[in-house]
């Protein structure tokens, strides 16, 4: 089955944005040692983000889709009309995921954190992660894991040190 | 100059302790891998905790002095009586780290996080990280990193796999 996978930059203190939803402190800390995005965007046929981050990251691209290879769907709760390239959805996401996951295909990158991930998580259906902690402590801003009702056990696949940040390679516990 | 340390373990959403402040998640991770605890405690002559911290280490360890080669100081709003090992202090505590700072010695190893972290974050005081990050997602429960008004530039200095475990070693940013 294909899988669901987060891969994402958050501070050490676990923000992915600052208050004011800036990145500026992730592209300070990129010292332009080469990543695994290459490799990682190679197995993600579909993406899927929320209305806020499809906002940031179209003006952080000025314009310019950033995934073209993928079918690309933003969660809003208002319906809204299609951009090109970019699919409106309104309906439940955790069904609308199951739905996706039974369907073929690669897996399913889940951009972004905070409200878009949190109901993921209470169902623990996020199958593997990729996690970059950059070393900057914001106080405060967009948490990747918002407060709620889940426990889910991991397994470390892998840790690696690139350039500034600290890439952590986890998947969901296997059955033993 | 001593140096202020951070030294401790993490779920990967960033809680020291489960809503019931309970460390079982903790245990559970560990499958016996040696970690770096005897180098670094060799580094530290002095500790600095909370009540509960302390109050819950004294109960894990059923009544051990588990620094028993370091001057351990205890805070606490209300004033109490010393236990055998550790002296209660409830003057300001950035004052009171800052005194410390000053004079010779090894260095000094901030015991959790949360309350007691918080107003060293706001002040930039803490020179060293060892984190080590377990992977399970709590949901809940007393944070390393309260939110507070700190911006904070750490330098990534290491990390390392350690059975489940990925350790972070960081320090304060050095002015170039």
């Amino acid at each position: 089955m294909r899988k669901i996978v987060f891969y994402g930059g958050v501070s050490l203190d676990g923000y992915l944005a600052d208050e004011s939803r800036s990145l500026q402190w992730l592209f300070d800390a990129d010292n332009g040692t080469p990543m695994n995005y290459e490799a990682f965007i190679d197995t993600i046929d579909t993406t899927i983000m929320g209305r806020k981050t499809f906002e940031e990251a179209l003006m952080y691209s000025e314009g310019e889709n950033l995934y073209p290879d993928q079918t690309n769907y933003v969660f809003s709760r208002s319906s809204q009309e299609d951009k090109e390239g970019f699919t409106f959805i309104s309906e439940d996401l955790v069904q609308f995921v199951k739905k996706l996951r039974a369907e073929e295909g690669k897996d399913i990158w889940i951009i972004g954190g905070g409200n878009l991930l949190k109901p993921l998580l209470e169902e623990d259906m996020i199958d593997e992660w990729w996690i970059q902690f950059t070393p900057v402590l914001l106080g405060k801003g967009i948490r990747l894991f918002e407060e709620g009702t889940y426990r889910n056990q991991l397994e470390l696949l892998e840790v690696e040190k690139l350039g500034n940040f600290a890439e952590l390679h986890l998947r969901k516990k296997q059955a033993e």
